[in-house]
């Protein structure tokens, strides 16, 4: 049993809604148990809920902003483009990754691998 | 060994460009042997030259045009947004995929998967 693509599609939604403006926590509680994030992809994939919130708490601790630029939902998994811009002092680093998830039919996150290099990586 | 990042960045722009000017044949030359390719996600993925040669003699046989909307190249492996654009008759049809794919050494690609929906498809 697959997740329908409804769920995929709150699932991303609430993902780079709450990467942008929700505690780690509420990141983390997204995800299913052993569920693998690998970010960037050619990163160790994190596997544990203390990974995982040691992972989101730095992303988490940032001034920061989120917006979903286009997703794919198909056969409950999704591709999509999002953009983070964090904001330190004066400047601001914009980076657009492409993330890749696999879903449990409850909805929840099984598998997460983002697709961005440093040299994505636009400070402005 | 995996591809370098240039020669994935090189892999996918030949991919885009020739899925939509080449020939079946140079874009199937594109891939290693016993390359998959799941497109959609979900369907049942081809790996023989022949199911590749038929899959790609499809898009090939359009009246079509692509470009490269926003690509990612990391670790040796890609994941990018590009847009195809079909023409019959008066009508067009416009659908934008996020495919992800793996390269061996020599940046052939050894996978791709496409992720895009009907629903993503734009009638105009």
């Amino acid at each position: 049993m697959a997740a329908s693509d409804e769920q995929v599609r709150a699932g991303i939604e609430a993902y780079v809604r709450l990467v942008g403006e929700g505690t780690a926590e509420e990141v983390v509680a997204l995800f299913a148990d052993g569920a693998t994030v690998e970010d960037p992809v050619g990163a160790d994939a994190l596997s544990t809920r203390e990974q995982l919130q040691e992972f989101y708490g730095g992303v988490c601790s940032m001034d920061r902003r989120t917006s979903m630029v286009e997703a794919k939902v198909v056969a409950g998994q999704a591709a999509f483009l999002f953009e983070l811009v964090t904001t330190v002092g004066d400047a601001t680093y914009t980076v657009r990754p492409i993330d890749v998830m696999t879903f449990d039919d409850d909805g929840r996150i099984t598998s997460m691998r983002a697709f961005w290099g440093t040299d994505d990586m636009v400070a402005g």
